[in-house]
């Protein structure tokens, strides 16, 4: 392990997250609040990331290891460090709540455990919805895109923050990749923010729910969440941009260098949008005779499987309410989650889709066993290696949710309640059903079953094996020589 | 595929279940009850089973897809005719009730419709039984056992029909494995019989149980399953033979020919054991003060976990108004299940095993991409190809089960009902949560419901893929070339 450059690395978080901790700052001074909540935090942090290390070490390289600890070490501390706003705003007091609602924040799953939203102060509601902005697209992508790193470090990074089974570079040069990434993510924010407040939602307002569409997080400033506008207008809006966001960022790149047929012919965008049309259906079928008016049903639907799919978890209705059918189907979304590459949480739908097409592949082979057979996914053959991977994300995934599911059957909720609150914060999405549904929320959760959750929120915004690895020994074992033989 | 050699191999099946329906017939006779609804199936099964191929083709040889077409066709018309005393001694009038019944008992289910059994005629109560003692090792396996089949050909059938990720033989000719295992599985049901009349159950009710444990099957002929007879010696007998009959026969053998150092040294069977001490401390903890003594506690907890982890079904208590904690360990040990290669259904010990194995390995390659790692199972290295295996089975398990679990929401029972019912279908286990709990039954679901959830029981049974590539159009198209290839 590299150890003084993954402590340099944690600096340069902390200190962007000082950073980041000014606008909330601003927002406080701007509404007539103390800033005090979001300076003193931001003062803590330059202090720890400058103790961390101030000039970067002169060995730079770093491993997939060394990836893994920086990227799980930088999440844990950003979120223990973004609580403390929280906590010295006196809107949070109690520390265990407030991490909850940050690990939520930079997860992007908007799960919260405050029982009413509309009470906090200005710059609190900022930072709560700004952590999902900045959890979205992801902090170390962020680090990458502002400060010059030697290149082919940063892919370990990269790897292992952003979401999904193959990671590819759009440029040749890592920073590069973040930039344009990250100036799409900026641009698409800002586009939603005009709009929100053209159609006459107050400036405020659009910010926060453009975080939380653009970070597919989900939290909102008004108790009922999107629903409290009663603004079909706004549903539309939002729940487009929800399932825009929810789709793999590299396209919109080729968009912009008119490799249009590369968007067109994206397996898994497809997917992701048969997946949308098909539940929409089942669901607007099921519910019309509930809202009386199929349309009304339609639209319902339609916003209620856009954000569950990528897991933002903004809700216009009380779903906990529907059929059973309907509520069965956004449990599977919830695990399905969003395109790779996005902001959106859950298994993701390229991994579904692997999954699907390497397991007819194994089926055909059994039936002819001597048959050639080569999958093929978004135009090229599947190798081995990603097959492997897909199927061994799967298994692990499985493990972990088993153990979570069993650990938090002892806050002895009841088994809808602990099973959709567990697959709520795995997946990132943010409400669940029964006691966690859209209008309920975590406040009764046990201190050990928030921190349980919020440890559950990590490793699925991280894709699981950065954060769990943090825990194999060998990890922290091996000082040894392969430091610098690749 | 070889057409002629299915049906011939099908026409024997049927000829075998006619012979079999004359120890119900005999059972009725002896209480003085008409044969009449046992042996007039069994004259249909013989005009069907004789017009179905009377002399063995002169082309015997099978392959991979003829066998998993006999081994699902098989299952399906066993269960269609096996329905038929039901309905003709009129205690189930209502044939796809009568055909739910069936599937549950030759998959050793034990899910019922029936809302009391103890009206039931005797005879009608030992075939419904009886059907897990057949359905338990394997009806192919019983039909390879007592008829002559060229060898060769016959591993196919049973790789299709014996559960489990690695199917071997104890001998070199199939059909002296078959008779092997089939002489164990009777030595040691016999034995059950002949203990519980000892300890006092009277006799026709000890074959039912013996029948219903050897099968890991679940029906019995008491409303309140064993918990009926109060008698903490039968939980215990009980419990230990459900145990007992979960474990992989082959080690039965290795036990009969002195090779115990293959016995102590399974690790399905240390992990096996493992689960069940675990399962049993935390429920008995967990329900000690439900039940006001420990030991009450321990001795509902040791029975219900082995009884669901075999996958049998029995109760002695109404787990379903245990805590949240035990619920939920008794419903990760429905989708574990027994060992590979006994009378036990779910996903089985060996694939978790296998499963979590490869999934470590796999990560230890993460942190070490260049440390050379093999995974070891049963002291053997495990292959790609076992490995692949597993997980193709656990990803398309998981497919058919969201499938199931979408459509039978459509029934509109509670989520738990509906994911319980699907759960302990699949699985084979019997009893689920709520109105399909152990103290309820699968009457209120709907017609389509029933055949909905046979077909998952059939699944669960043969380890989905015979039943699912029964659908695929390409195992009907190839009659070419390949037949005399191999």
């Amino acid at each position: 392990m590299n150890y003084r450059m993954i402590a340099f690395a944690i600096g340069r978080i902390l200190l962007t997250e000082a950073a980041l901790l000014l606008l909330p700052a601003m927002t406080a001074a701007l509404y007539q609040e103390s800033p005090g909540p979001f300076l003193v935090p931001a003062m803590i942090l330059v202090v720890v990331g400058l103790a961390l290390g101030v000039k970067r070490p002169q060995r730079t390289a770093i491993f997939a290891r060394d990836g893994f600890a920086v990227v799980a070490l930088a999440w844990i501390l950003l979120s223990a460090f973004g609580a403390l706003p929280f906590v010295l705003s006196g809107d949070i007091p109690h520390y265990v709540d407030a991490f909850f609602e940050t690990v939520s924040g930079f997860t992007t799953t908007g799960a919260t455990i405050l029982t009413e939203v509309e009470s906090l102060s200005r710059g609190v509601l900022f930072w709560r919805s700004f952590t999902h902005w900045v959890g979205g697209m992801g902090v170390l992508v962020f680090v990458m895109a502002i400060l010059p790193m030697t290149d082919g470090h940063g892919m370990h990074l990269m790897r292992a923050e952003v979401p999904g089974p193959i990671a590819g570079k759009l440029v040749s040069r890592m920073s590069d990749s973040a930039k344009i990434l990250y100036g799409i993510y900026l641009a698409m924010t800002v586009f939603l923010i005009v709009l929100l407040v053209i159609e006459g939602m107050p400036l405020f307002d659009s910010c926060i729910h453009a975080f939380g569409t653009a970070g597919t997080g989900g939290f909102s400033n008004r108790n009922l969440s999107v629903g409290a506008y009663e603004n079909p207008v706004f549903d539309i809006t939002i729940g487009i941009f929800m399932l825009l966001f929810g789709i793999n960022f590299n396209l919109y790149y080729f968009l912009l260098v008119r490799r249009f047929r590369e968007v067109f012919r994206s397996e898994e965008l497809r997917a992701y949008l048969l997946i949308v049309a098909a539940a929409v259906i089942v669901i607007a079928v099921d519910v019309s005779s509930y809202y009386g008016s199929f349309l009304t049903g339609l639209r319902h639907a339609f916003f209620q499987v856009s954000s569950i799919l990528t897991t933002t978890g903004y809700a216009t209705t009380d779903f906990n309410l529907w059929p059973t059918l309907s509520k069965g189907v956004l449990v599977v979304l919830m695990f399905i989650g969003g395109c790779a590459g996005s902001t959106a949480g859950g298994i993701k739908v390229s991994r579904v889709v692997i999954g699907l097409k390497s397991s007819l592949a194994d089926m055909r082979k059994m039936l002819h066993p001597n048959a050639v057979t080569s999958v093929q996914f978004e135009e090229k053959p599947l190798t081995d290696r990603t097959i492997r991977g897909v199927q061994v994300y799967l298994s692990v995934y499985l493990v972990v949710f088993t153990v979570s599911f069993l650990l938090l059957c002892l806050e002895d909720f009841d088994l809808v309640t602990t099973f959709t609150a567990l697959t709520t914060c795995i997946n990132n999405v943010g409400p669940g059903l029964e006691v966690v549904g859209p209008m309920g929320n975590f406040s009764t959760f046990s201190d050990w079953g928030k921190i349980l959750l919020s440890f559950d929120m990590l490793l699925g915004r991280l894709e699981i094996f950065p954060l769990l690895l943090l825990f194999a020994p060998s990890i922290w074992k091996r000082r040894v020589v392969r430091h610098s033989a690749e």
